[in-house]
């Protein structure tokens, strides 16, 4: 980038982040903002280990804590050519703490590559707010924010379960798989000393997924986690009733479902028996998979018709783009790339049998903006079971934000919306996503208020449900 | 939603509603808007019944004047968990006063469920600007509401009539069955008191598919209304060019057609008789229903360059995506959802054929925006024959209209649009919904000219333009 | 349109022109656009003939200089019912001096057709800047203006090299044939009195197509220009790896691909030789035609990968939507329209071989905006060879920009798109184009300081990276 006098070397939040630049929407924005800025924060989607709270360990170093689990980092360092083997990346990826401080130096030498994305708003926030950094990130001033970040890490006060009080996180949902024994969310909920709620979240896609090689594994794994003998789909339909019954149990309010697609479809049980057999002896065709896991996404409707978890869905992702990388560092390392999806005829089949059922919830995510006002707004503003997820992964960002609340709310309003989510694994972030949103909000309620859509009294009762009752609502909390 | 003490209960409609915040852009809007705000209003697409006009009988009651007609309302009541029998959807529908006044009551107490979408600014529109509604709808205003517009409903000056007149409708379009005899239409244009013209729309959907169980049925509807016999595939063509006659002699000057996809394609007349003739025999397959469905889009360019009715598309719906409620409440009961839908290819043998036909209008609506800058707008910037429709139902918003705008204008400019249509039913907001469109476009050309891309009398003559001369001139008025 | 007395028949340029309206992010704005305003032109791609500034040949007169090869304006002429032979379109049209006049009196009596259009910003920025125009075209000025363009055109310093160094015009990228000598561009190469680099660029498209009639000839030609005998697969990748090196060797930075689809896919070298021997014979099945040109796709980026190379792709146009006028005037004659396009399967195999080799660049053009933010900057955002390329054709215009840079940055940020392409055969328009360009990026940057998203000094960097390395980089200049 063109070398250039730095005016500014300084790191400041103004007051006014993300607010319209128009003063007299910016005065209402202010107000709105003001209102909500400090309610507690409900996350009920993410990825946060419910260990890192159970066992309240210091967090390991700059990198490690802030780096290499935020993909929205790494993959745009890659992009700028930087291996991710030098930032920290992949499973069994420690760096030393040489490795964290020259991966540190990597990212604030780039700084730049981050300007105008909300990883830079939100990695801002982090330092600012959280860890008092004063300088702007650079090759130069690197070395001292590091050393700044690894000694607070060291003091009690940014522990996990003390940095959680400070964020005011009243409910955290964790994201888990169907096997697990969640006995790190039992022993929270055991645990007097600590007061917040934290939720697993059902995740069963891969046990969903029959054309899988390690599927006859996966079964095995599952019925010995249920006691039911999964030899049959019966026994399989069963275990994972089980295992959503255990999740309840645990405090799960929700399950969540990442496939291609969402197209549903029923298979009778003759059908579906004979795939399912097909595909524990390792011989289903991909037509018979796909059509079972299409099967079996009405069958979780139908279970969250029964044991009441909200269902949520997050599709069209094509996983691993990058073979040699997801081989080399694992999945979730940053060629995950959306394709377009399609809600309308998908989920026909699904909201044809459940879509008025009594007290079923199914909250609607896409990577895909086209389908905001084309399928999803008017899908939740007829079926009372479907809400508008919110902004998902690349969009939840600002200008995406407001691409989303001008294209669902013409259609939908603002009540048959999901509330934010934050699905995020980078902990310290929290806050920052949420003040992001709430930030927004206020700022596309100030301008109905400009243009005399709404009075600044509905805009405030708004504003505030949307942090408060909108989730509590669509997530059943 | 939270409860909050509301500061301001008053229903008050700020003369600058919807136009830019901005002070400097909202002082050329204003201008704007000022020139346009009272032009007579052209209404050249919608679903009034010309019943209503020609027999002038009061409305019944709020609710069926101002719910039960109003998809859009209905249907987010519907989401809101509200069945739509409390709220008199459907035929044989109508409820008594004690069963209006309750869907009445459950519509303001959810008023709030409507903050941020149209059907707010149509809505308070009409009960402030028509009736004079001084007080929010809520719980607790829903009653003297009621009783004031009830009371409204039963003086001469809320007939019909008498509101054509003080809206100020020089033009109303209905739409029509084919083998309708227009005599309503008739009756209206024989009478000497009656100043407007209200014109009829040849819409001919489902006597175009072939596929349709009632298809022989409608076969001999059609032989009826036009004594030609529909025996053959030449008789159907005769009788549907007679009845397009017959509508342009009663005035119509438009076709219009919504199918799912807007694919057309060229039979040859052995296989469109083929076709026809096992469709009449009810055996007809679906893919061959599908091409002749295609082919007869094809046939109806043909006929318009014959008899010169515009042409009108709106596709891209899956109508009744809720099977249950389809089937107790009717059909356009809320549960029809869009689809993305093709143009580029799908009409290519068509204008191939008669793009540039002398006379020929072929005006293209859409429920996906992705096709806005990617198909239509440079469709119309080609074709003489294209307009680019005004934003369609859901896009019928004052941000989708924004994005309409910005999506077309750049590639095909304001002459090759259509004008404003408010393709509604819900006879009462039809100035409110012309009141939008205009607000909106004097808002989108304040931008240009405050951006310095227009100057202010270039601005001022197409805000004009676009309430007259436009709407005239696609829709050959 | 609406006939009016018009207050203003002036054409002035205001200083603000497509800054933001709001007063205090237009201050920004004006401060980001200063410090780039006098910036020299980098056009890596454009469709300028290098023989117009080898030969420096006078331009011919106003009509074929500004109407006729721009198809942006004579293709919304046509809409508005302009017939094309009326405009000096297509393959030895050049109308003599009384057609031009004739021409460009049409063009100045519907010059509100273009309000809101960028042809309309282009055009008045040269009319004025160049010209010295200041009359509003219109029926009454057309003939002063022609006069005056007309007269300027005879004098030297409107010959193409004189306008080139008036317009600082760096580097100027052309559009060639694979089997063109270039000899337009050594002559200028070797031209001591000529200081600006003119660099080929390598378009295959054709020679890419096994389907097209002519494909055997083409092969001969190509065999031709490299020496090397195409009747083998082996051949003609010899042959187009030599004619690469050739354009290389005579300053070429990049090949250009515009097919319908970017779909890429893998033969085996026997499949491949098969397809091809078929093809020469002239009876290669399209399946096979289509397969043998996605192998062929990554045979480029293969070559890319070792004579560096840069590729751009531009897909997803229906070329010659209208048969009629393609075969009377030619391709590219204003009925090329786009169609939907798909980037993340497609290019899923290149990029997995590909994706992340050492000085591979891969810049993603669309005219499909839905995968702005989908796709294109999700690939941009991970792969270290992959740059989302400016906004393109129809897109290439104010809002459409905004969209562009609200679309991609969040997710790519700045530094991984290609800078502003102008993509043009309109020369005297380049300056132009990259003003709107500068001054749009201004106010989106503006916008962003000004809600605290940037500090001004970073988006000062910034707006000049954009303009210099940005890209220099990306191409490779």
């Amino acid at each position: 980038m063109t070398s250039m006098p730095a005016p500014a070397d300084r790191l400041t939040l103004s007051p006014d982040r993300l607010l319209p630049a128009d003063p007299g929407t910016r005065a209402i924005a202010r107000r709105l903002y003001a209102a909500v800025r400090d309610q507690p924060i409900i996350s009920p989607h993410g990825h946060v280990p419910a260990q890192w709270l159970a066992d309240d360990a210091p967090f390991e170093d700059p990198a490690s804590l802030l780096l290499s689990p935020d993909h929205y980092v790494f993959r745009l360092l890659h992009a700028q050519g930087i291996p991710l083997e030098q930032l920290g990346v992949g499973p069994g990826s420690t760096p030393d703490t040489d490795g964290a401080r020259h991966a540190w130096r990597l990212f604030c030498g780039r700084w730049g590559a981050f300007r105008g994305t909300p990883s830079r708003f939100w990695m801002e926030t982090v330092l600012a707010d959280v860890f008092g950094v004063a300088d702007r990130p650079s090759a130069e001033s690197a070395d001292a924010i590091y050393d700044r970040i690894a000694d607070a890490l060291g003091r009690p006060d940014f522990r996990p379960r003390a940095l959680m009080n400070r964020f005011a996180i009243d409910v955290l949902a964790t994201t888990d798989d169907p096997v697990d024994d969640l006995s790190y969310h039992a022993a929270l909920q055991q645990d007097s000393g600590f007061s917040h709620r934290v939720v697993p979240t059902f995740r069963p896609d891969k046990y969903l997924e029959p054309a899988r090689p390690d599927f006859p594994a996966l079964m095995a794994a599952l019925a010995q986690a249920s006691a039911i003998d999964t030899g049959s789909y019966a026994g399989y339909v069963a275990a994972l009733a089980d295992r959503r019954r255990y999740f309840k149990d645990h405090g799960a309010v929700s399950s969540d479902h990442s496939h291609l697609d969402v197209v549903t479809l029923t298979l009778d049980d003759a059908e579906a028996t004979r795939i399912y057999s097909d595909a524990i002896a390792g011989r289903v065709s991909p037509q018979d998979a796909t059509a079972l896991r299409r099967h079996m996404l009405v069958e979780m409707a139908r279970m969250a018709t029964e044991d009441g978890l909200v269902m949520t869905l997050h599709p069209g992702v094509h996983r691993g783009h990058h073979t040699e990388t997801t081989r080399r560092f694992g999945p979730d390392t940053g060629s995950d790339i959306p394709v377009g999806v399609e809600f309308t005829r998908g989920l026909q089949p699904l909201l044809d049998e459940f879509g008025t059922a009594q007290g079923f919830h199914l909250i609607l995510f896409t990577l895909d903006e086209t389908v905001f006002s084309r399928e999803i707004a008017p899908l939740a503003g007829f079926y009372p079971s479907v809400y508008a997820g919110a902004p998902w992964w690349f969009l939840d960002a600002p200008d995406a934000v407001r691409r989303f609340r001008a294209a669902t709310t013409e259609t939908a309003g603002f009540y048959r919306t999901s509330g934010f989510v934050d699905d995020t694994r980078a902990f310290l972030s929290i806050p920052a996503r949420h003040d992001m949103s709430r930030r927004l909000d206020a700022g596309y309620l100030a301008r109905l208020v400009a243009e005399h859509q709404l009075e600044e009294d509905e805009a405030l009762e708004t504003a505030l449900d949307l942090v408060t009752t909108v989730p509590t609502t669509a997530f059943k909390l």
